[in-house]
């Protein structure tokens, strides 16, 4: 049976998305033959302009519209303190905290040998660049708690404190706490998690 | 902070989407951020011209591009057998075994009272319709056995019989067979499956 060829290419265009199998594809495809065509038109233009629309802010990395973006333009923002994550939407879920109030930088992925990804496939050197300008005093690897990002961290620090022109004053550099989500128990908590628990654990 | 609003434009479309939420949506929109314009550009055409380019053929009202569609005007397809079925998807699955060579009919639903859908919602009139014509030989009801499938394939098989200009003569209806699948274990079938697969039970 030939499906229509307006259908197929739909199927065929949901399949390359990460997560989604060839079922979820002729779903979703399918549900959307039943929703307005003022809606697939929205749709449709937000797929077709997400990178016309978008550019990447060349100080900090990040996805925004303009360069450099609101978070690097913004005054009121610590210009000291850089935090460092693989991802933009990362920096997403830092600022929903709405703790952290320096700059960003994204490095677009972690060092990940097995996959061909070493220090120079992300933005590293971009990021001891900007370090290495003198105004920034402490450095928060926040890079996820994998074994990529765990050595993605440990890079960046050597790196950092053997920088060249601060070698006799370096940024800081710290690392996001680990231990116990809140909510979690402690019972189902994994035994490295609980283990990074006692390590930092704090005077009460 | 502000997430640059073509972003935001695209994680809200993938959101009204069945079965993606936040999360979900976000991954998706990174992720497109790092695919070539050229496939940005058919994806978002598939969507835009989906509805544009299918027509729901007025016979069987599969989705299709020509009205009426491939299978009901290909004069190899038995034109004495209809199959009940309750979405497109399911014409694809059943074509797929290559097993039948009759006509098909979509309901695009099931009836379910609780989510205010009768029988006027679905596409069962035309299906009475169609068998009234007196061509119709056998009815196979191929809707879900799940509760919504089951009363739609009885309310169906009630009105066939009833069908005034064919009382003498009514069709055939039957019914997919129920039971094991293949290549599922006995052990791990439930009580339902199994007391199917028991009534349904042939000479070996």
């Amino acid at each position: 049976m030939k499906i229509a060829k307006a259908v197929q290419r739909l199927i065929e265009s949901f399949e390359r998305l990460p997560g989604i199998g060839p079922k979820t594809a002729q779903r979703l495809t399918y549900y959307l033959l039943h929703v307005p065509q003022s809606e697939l038109d929205l749709f449709g233009s937000a797929v077709i302009n997400l990178k016309k629309e978008t550019v990447t802010c060349s100080s900090c990395l990040n996805i925004a519209e303009t360069d450099p973006c609101s978070l690097c333009s913004d005054p009121d923002r610590d210009q000291t303190i850089i935090c460092v994550v693989e991802q933009p939407l990362d920096v997403l879920a830092m600022e929903k905290t709405g703790m952290f109030k320096g700059l960003y930088h994204v490095l677009h992925g972690a060092i990940s040998p097995l996959n061909n990804i070493g220090p120079d496939e992300i933005f590293i050197r971009q990021l001891l660049d900007r370090i290495s300008q003198g105004q920034v005093e402490e450095v928060i690897l926040a890079t996820n708690s994998s074994m990529e990002g765990e050595a993605t961290a440990m890079y960046i620090q050597r790196e950092v404190i053997n920088l060249k022109p601060l070698t006799s004053n370096p940024p800081k550099v710290t690392r996001l706490a680990h231990g116990l989500p809140v909510g979690g128990d402690l019972e189902y908590a994994d035994e490295v998690t609980l283990s990074r628990a006692l390590e930092g654990r704090r005077i009460y």
